[in-house]
C-alpha cells in the first residue's frame, strides 16, 4: 500500500498541501487538492486522485529546507479531548479510573504546527505536557452503535501535544477549559497519517522528553477508552465532522503527577513528543 | 446614528448577508461585503461602506417572505460561555455566587439559526433552556487591563439559547460540555446589532417562553460579571479573536431550578425568547 503521511507546510495560515512518500520525500499536493481538511477527508475519489497521484511518483518534489510545518490539517471544526484516559495518568493524578469518558473542549485555534513556538501564558506557573494520540474524524459520527462504528470513522492519526496550564485548569473554578485554551496550547503532526496505515491504534508507543530527558514513555494499550469507543461513545453527545479531532487523552509523565518541586515548563525549555510512525514534534518555550 | 442590525438569510450554510434598516425593510449586502463574520468585524473601513450604503438608502430590497433567517455570524471561531453569572440564577441552581466566571466552551457546529429546529437528543431527558446575551468580539483581545478594555473590544451582541442537557452536563462525570454541545444547541439572532447601538449592556432585559408561558424574565443588570469584565477575564486564559462568540450567562427560570417533576423540553414544545433591541427567537423541539 502507498504510503499516505499528509502534511501542510508554509508560512502560518497560508499553508499548502503536501505529502511525504514512501522515500521520504516531499511532494507538493496543491496542484491537486485545494488543502487537507474535512472536505477532502470525506472525498473518497479525491483521496484515491491524491493516492495514485503519490503512487505514481510524478507529484512535484518540494525542497523542505527552511520550510515550515503547520498543522497537517486546516479548517478543522473542533478539537474535542479525552481526561484521565490511561490508566497510569489517572493513578499518577490520584483520580479513580473514569467510569464514563470525561470530556472537554480546544478552540480549534490553539492548534499550531508541530515546531512552532508554545507560549507560557502571561502569570502561569503550571504550565504542563501531555503527549498525546489525536485522531481526526472523517465521516459524520452520530449515535453509533459500537465500537466497531466509532473507529470506521476514523479518517487518521496524528501526534498532539496536549499543553495545559494546571492552575488555570483545576484551581480556578468550574471546568478543565480555562486551562486548555491558551494560545498555541495544541502543536499537531508532523503528519496525517491515514487510518489504512495505522493497523491497531491501541499498539502505538507515546514518548516525550523535556531537554531531552524523557519524562513520558507509555502505549495507547493502557488506554482506559479505546479509540473507537472514544468515538461511539462521543457521538452520542454531539456530532462529530469529517476534520474534527479527538485528543484522546495522555499517559502517565506530566508534571503534575511528580513529587514538590513539579517541574513545570519554563520560557527556554524544549520538549519533543513522537509517537511511533506518525512523526516526532519539537517546540521550544516562550513566556507570552 | 444609522441603524446596524446585521444579519444573514438564506438555507443553512449558504446564507448572503443582509441588514435590517431603520425603516424595518431587509436589505441585501452581497454586492458590498462577502459575509458577516470576524474579518469583516476587525475591518472599520468595510464596516464604514456598509454604515454609508445602510444610510444612502440604495441597498437592494430583499423579499423576507419564506426566507430561513441564519445565524447573524459566518466563521465563527469559538464560543466561549459563562456559567452561573446571574445571582438569581446561581440562588436557584443550589450554587454559591462563583468568585471568578465559570467557564467552558460550545463548539461553532452548534450554532444555528434563531427559528431553526431544535434538536432533543436521543436518550436525552433532561433538556433545558437558557436565554442569554450573546457578546461577539470584533478586535484580538489578549491579556486586557481593564473591563473598559474588554467592552472595546465587543462588536456586537444577539441573542443567544444556550440549550443544555442537564444529565450530559452534570451526571455523567467531567467537566459541563458533554451537556452543551449537542447538536442544534445554540440557536442565535436573529440579529448582530452593533456595540454602538447599545448604550448600556448592563441594562437589557431577557425573556423566555415555553409554549407561551413566560419562564425567564431578567435583566443583564444581574450579571455577577458584566460583560466587559467577562471579556478582561477570558482573555487572560485564551486570546479572543473577530467573530468569537461569548455567551454570557442565563438568568434564573431554567427547569432544572423548578420543584420535581422538573418542567424539561420535550418534542412539540415551542421555546420563544428575546432581549430588547436584539430581537426574537422561536424554535420547535423535535426528537433527534
Amino acid at each position: 500500500m502507498v504510503t499516505m503521511k499528509l502534511l501542510r507546510v508554509g508560512t502560518a495560515g497560508a499553508e499548502r498541501p503536501a505529502l511525504l512518500d514512501a522515500g521520504g520525500t516531499l511532494r507538493d499536493l496543491s496542484g491537486l487538492v485545494a488543502d487537507i481538511d474535512g472536505a477532502l477527508l470525506a472525498d473518497g475519489p479525491a483521496l484515491d486522485r491524491v493516492r495514485a497521484a503519490a503512487e505514481s511518483g510524478e507529484l512535484p518534489a518540494l525542497d523542505p529546507a527552511g520550510l515550515r510545518i503547520g498543522p497537517p490539517l486546516g479548517r478543522i471544526g473542533k478539537v474535542v479531548c479525552i481526561g484521565l484516559n490511561y490508566h497510569d495518568h489517572a493513578r499518577e493524578t490520584g483520580a479513580e479510573a473514569p467510569s464514563e469518558p470525561v470530556v472537554f473542549l480546544k478552540a480549534p485555534d490553539t492548534v499550531v504546527g508541530p515546531h512552532d513556538t508554545v507560549l507560557i501564558p502571561r502569570g502561569s506557573v503550571k504550565t504542563d505536557w501531555e503527549v498525546e494520540l489525536a485522531v481526526v474524524i472523517g465521516r459524520t459520527a452520530r449515535c453509533l452503535g459500537s465500537a466497531e462504528e466509532g473507529l470506521a470513522h476514523v479518517a487518521g492519526y496524528a501526534v498532539a501535544h496536549d499543553v495545559s496550564e494546571r492552575e488555570f485548569q483545576l484551581e480556578r473554578g468550574g471546568t478543565w477549559d480555562k486551562g486548555k485554551n491558551c494560545e498555541t496550547f495544541n502543536p499537531l503532526g508532523p503528519w496525517l497519517v491515514t487510518a489504512d496505515e495505522v493497523p491497531d491504534p491501541q499498539r502505538l508507543p507515546l514518548r516525550l522528553w523535556v531537554n531531552g530527558e524523557l519524562k513520558q514513555d507509555g502505549t495507547t494499550a493502557d488506554q482506559i477508552f479505546p479509540v473507537g469507543e472514544v468515538v461511539r461513545y462521543l457521538s452520542r453527545f454531539m456530532t462529530l465532522y469529517p476534520g474534527d479531532v479527538v485528543n484522546t487523552g495522555t499517559p502517565a509523565g506530566v508534571a503534575m503527577g511528580r513529587p514538590e518541586p513539579k517541574p513545570y515548563l519554563r520560557a527556554g525549555d524544549v520538549v519533543e513528543l513522537e509517537i511511533e510512525g506518525l512523526g516526532r514534534q519539537r517546540q521550544e518555550l516562550k513566556d507570552a
